[in-house]
């Protein structure tokens, strides 16, 4: 493992930024990930308030020993104009998580949750090609899984909300991205759909209404999460009484963590 | 010691920027005292060039979790017109090597320069007050050490420098700072002072050529060093030649460190 006292003049730094910043887990899964590979970065936390975005940001541009940075909650949207060039998913999705600095101080913006999300299935072996998944939740973090699904060629996409009319949004903008996919919104009957994904925050509280009508599920179906904390939501607990296969959610941060971490490393322009 | 792993949102973020950056030995000195009281705070580097300084420290301004940050070579002198309130040392002095952020993000300068390497002759025993101190140089560092000698009660105070008129607008500042001190430019011959100082960077490659005339050294002189490394220049060679004690140039870093710690901590308004 990496100490602290190895950090030197030579350290290429990464950082997380956030409002609140104490919960963030990002510093201590990429700091692992670096010490695992032995390589000298290091990734720490900025706690910038959403007036003072644009300032920090603008500075970060004059730090060359900065390769990149993390965005997290509330500052996906607000990065966007802030970067000088974004990637198509962040362009389609409408936000940024990863932020990456190129020598001469451009900043390139991207999102990964989405693709974090389906690297987890694929590492998984769980194939999404030609398959029928239901959604639910129209959010943030059901926009980017919702093209990353939609990119890694579904069949059949349904999207579910408590607000259908935000689900009609987020079909429109998909169904004109990609327009052989089969794309609708649904109701809370997740049933015909060979995967299932809870993109919303629901099970993340004690108490929390159940994201779609558990009641619906089959055992043939494949029941996703996003929610980390608690690993069992009440969503995959209800899966495994049926007898369905259950993904947690924390293969999304450990795929996207990696994903971040090349995505950082490649812009990087040696001195 | 404390891992990088252990780096999580509420850790304390510190920084030190510098052009260029490779060659510091703050990050490794700092990390090691942060990981030897087990404090949860990091110091990282900042390259940041000449013509992005002010943009960068304006941005620091807006992250909450940066306590502050180091500057050195070639920002001492540029940072003082970044900074919101000055230590009377960095007035005196013209230059700032520590900033500290206030919860507001206001930035306050000091130079601590001076004040390590008095702490550093200190925790040697070396007692100042009275003494009279020929002092090598009048560059950035020999101007810190210099009020800092000062201001620590020396009787007098010989200052040399190959280019006079410089030793003279040095001596000139000081004795307009302390009226009480004898300061005077001084030739290379160190001889009749207790303290003999050097205040250069003559020693830090080979083939310098010395500081002074040390051949006018007497065995009751203690001699002192700011050069790190090597550990025994040419100067404290023909020191310990003649039978004067000396004083190498690491306890200046390792006290400044503390002091630079303690200076930041202060600083921190807790959330």
């Amino acid at each position: 493992m990496t100490d602290i006292t190895q950090i030197s003049g030579n350290t290429r730094v990464y950082a997380i930024i956030a409002d609140p910043i104490h919960h963030v887990q990002t510093p201590q899964a990429m700091n692992a990930l670096f010490s695992a590979r032995g390589e000298d970065r290091v990734l720490v936390p900025f706690h910038v308030a959403p007036a003072d975005l644009a300032g920090v940001v603008s500075g970060l541009r004059g730090i060359q020993s900065l390769d990149g940075f993390i965005v997290t909650v509330p500052h996906k949207t607000a990065i966007l104009e802030l970067c000088d060039t974004l990637s198509d998913a962040a362009v389609l999705v409408g936000a940024a998580n990863v932020v990456t600095r190129s020598g001469d101080g451009k900043l390139h913006g991207e999102i990964l949750d989405g693709e974090g999300f389906v690297s987890g299935l694929r590492q998984a072996g769980i194939e999404l090609e030609g398959r029928s998944v239901y959604l639910a939740g129209a959010g943030g973090a059901a926009n980017a899984i919702a093209f990353a699904l939609a990119a890694a060629g579904v069949a059949w996409l349904t999207i579910a909300n408590r607000t259908s009319a935000k689900a009609q949004l987020l079909v429109d903008r998909i169904a004109s991205a990609f327009p052989e996919l089969q794309v609708v919104v649904g109701t809370s009957d997740p049933a015909d759909h060979d995967l299932v994904v809870n993109g919303t925050s629901l099970g993340l509280k004690e108490g929390d209404a159940l994201p779609c009508d558990v009641t619906r599920l089959t055992s043939q179906q494949i029941v996703a999460e996003i929610i980390m904390q608690p690993a069992i939501t009440p969503l995959l607990a209800a899966a495994q009484k049926v007898g369905c296969r259950v993904h947690e959610g924390l293969p999304m941060l450990l795929c996207q963590i990696e994903l971040m971490a090349a995505a950082m490393a490649s812009r990087r322009v040696e001195p």
